[in-house]
């Protein structure tokens, strides 16, 4: 074991699950083998506890990095309003900066509410519809973090979260009166949604979008109910969001929202995560009882402007959507060289690619392992950060079509991976 | 107007209610001419946005800067884990050192859960209680955060909360159905304790200790009403925490909690908040969905550590202690050398003085405004800091003595103020 899967042992003992997110326990990616921890981390080298360095071809900080690890631009003006003090019993006028900045490129809204989490900030986004509409049932597709109004989906029925991404998801602790107040809907499948009952509803959540595009008529669809119901609807732009272009994808894909909520890249790593909106709904913020004192800290508000700045700056967006696009036909390519069957993501800016066997999980980890052996962190999702130039995918590239070959070999001659080796995606495999 | 005013009148209009706290909200305190926003804050100076220079003697970022603002050992220590990278998609090892630290104070427990926030981190407590028990129902005095579990409490009687800090709070955008899942108790308020059917709780839940502590009998009744029904006490230890003790009021208190949850003074400023307790409540915490990225940023973690490492080194409860003490007997002193009618709070760590007028909020206005005149920001609450020294609190209470004085004419001229310059208190005059 390296010293990072000893430490995890450890942590495992003393924090519940070992960490805070699902998507940094080590069992997702290589259970056994994987770094875990790191002690250093820089434009998209990570360094792990034994100081071995690797490049990031995975999550860059489950998205939030999107210019890159300890980006200087950033840090620098962070650091500088640590000098000057990031708090005080008065307000900082960042949080003031922020909110005309994002208004800027959400020209829809016309108010924003800051918090720390992106899941902290959709629980916001709901109080605030169900506060308008006075009602208190919301339909939603897609994921949408940790909180009881989401949670209660499973009450119903332990299968509802299935489609959206957390199969086998308990909703142990929510209350179980909460049973129907929520209801899923499937992404892009327009007849399920036409048969859902839109007169009880306060809200109806989508994601911007993940790794596919919505349908035109999927998003027409939800507007016109929107319209015709007086819904709110809610775009969730937590992992969309400032990747694909300047603010939320929505943008592009000419949804029209009630209300957006960003986190993650908003702040290069820094908690930040905002619920941007119209007034007819945002006054509702001030009506119920939303207040946090983590919410008025300084660095978080220091660290969006700055990285707004600099996403506008240097066109990340555009950046990111070529080396997505580099990445996929690279992908496409060398999958037909090895008779590897696989799609990949319509999103350039959530690049990913997806096998098409029974044994998918196995070979997935086969991929990270054989990967991982280069000195590679990788996994079939790419979140891409400005740090990844065009040279680093050209290495990269040519690392995965080793393992591609690999890969064939190891599918043809019908080979198995100790079973204790096998990546968990499922919820219920990781308590 | 002053800037910061004049920011103030912009920022209510593209942000719900001006900002992310009540509690920094000038409304509070001195309508229309608090300083309202800050350049730089340092130890207990703060600048407003025309470089005036304030000390500090009122919340201290709400309590988060126990060791002051701008602390040097702190600082140094997160600007250097800034150059080595706040995220990846690895974990810190950070996380895991917070853990094993408040272990070693929070002796009664096991394990911990991160969070960012309090509000947060109590949401968790309170998950992690139901899903133990299977049981939905609360019962807590005192105040938890924005929550839905929390705010549920007023859709049975809309002044259920009057007693719990905010009373007039509506519960606009909490599910109707969550309505009987929590009950208030009053603190300290044996009798009425002891009617509470104890037979279907998940979780008794009381904070530490604001002003007054709790008395043996009332901490006996719910130890007892606990151990006998099996329900899981949480302390709520936000505010309470890490200032009049190493730790948690409740081990100077003792309460035996089965969770406690600290937030605020935790990280000096930087968010950071946890769950600590027993195995057998804190395994759940994994067992049900709990998961969220910016729970696993570096800064909080590595601010925490050096914060504890910081309060135990130089015991700064005790410095805090003291201070309350010098502050709380000058107040009592100047108030019959004045004919001020006022009683303060026991604890010393969080230092109020009570009027007993039947225009309290105009007095308390007119303290606020007297002590601005002299370069004060002030309230009847200090959240005591390590960088509030002895002469500090000399020079603070030599000011006290002129405006004690000149609230004793107010008082006895009946003299006025202007109706819109008295700060508001209640949540309903906020909205």
């Amino acid at each position: 074991m390296n010293r990072g899967q000893k430490l995890w042992q450890k942590a495992k003992k003393i924090i519940p699950g070992g960490n805070g997110l699902l998507s940094k326990r080590p069992e997702r990616y290589l259970p056994n083998l994987w770094p875990t921890y790191f002690s250093k981390s820089k434009g998209i080298n990570v360094w792990d506890l034994e100081n071995k360095k690797y490049q990031d071809m995975a999550q860059m900080g489950m998205g939030t990095c999107i210019l890159g690890y300890a980006n200087n631009y950033i840090d620098t003006k962070v650091k500088k309003i640590i000098n000057k003090g990031i708090s005080s019993t008065l307000n900082c006028p960042e949080e003031f900066d922020l909110a005309k900045k994002l208004l800027k490129y959400d020209k829809f809204a016309d108010q924003v509410k800051f918090a720390k989490g992106g899941g902290e900030a959709m629980a916001i986004a709901v109080r605030i519809a169900r506060a308008k509409s006075k009602k208190d049932v919301v339909a939603f597709s897609g994921y949408h973090g940790w909180h009881d109004w989401y949670l209660a989906t499973n009450l119903k029925n332990n299968n509802n979260l299935k489609d959206h991404l957390l199969p086998g998801l308990e909703p142990l602790g929510v209350p179980k009166k909460l049973a129907n107040t929520v209801i899923p809907f499937t992404y892009n499948n327009v007849d399920e949604f036409k048969k859902l009952n839109k007169k009880n509803l306060a809200a109806i959540i989508i994601e911007g979008s993940r790794y596919f595009y919505p349908s035109k008529k999927f998003i027409n669809e939800i507007k016109n109910s929107c319209k015709k119901n007086d819904i709110c609807l809610i775009v969730d732009e937590i992992t969309s969001g400032w990747r694909s272009t300047i603010g939320g994808i929505y943008n592009k894909l000419k949804i029209e929202p009630d209300i957006v909520v960003y986190g993650k890249g908003l702040g290069n790593g820094y908690p930040i995560s905002c619920v941007v909106g119209k007034k007819k709904y945002m006054s509702f913020a001030d009506k119920s009882f939303l207040s946090s004192t983590a919410w008025t800290e300084r660095v978080g508000f220091v660290a969006a402007n700055a990285t707004i700045d600099f996403f506008r700056k240097k066109n990340v967006h555009k950046h990111i959507n070529s080396i997505g696009k580099q990445i996929k036909n690279g992908w496409v390519k060398l999958a037909k060289k090895h008779n590897i069957s696989l799609i990949v993501s319509e999103n350039n800016s959530l690049c990913s690619f997806f096998l098409n066997y029974k044994n998918n999980e196995e070979l997935y980890t086969f991929f990270s392992k054989k990967m991982l052996e280069q000195n590679i962190i990788a996994s079939n999702s790419i979140y891409i950060s400005y740090s990844h130039k065009k040279k680093d995918i050209i290495k990269y590239l040519k690392i995965c079509d080793n393992v591609f070959k690999k890969m064939n070999i190891f599918i043809k001659k019908k080979k198995k991976l100790n079973k204790l080796e096998i990546r968990y995606t499922g919820f219920k495999r990781l308590t």
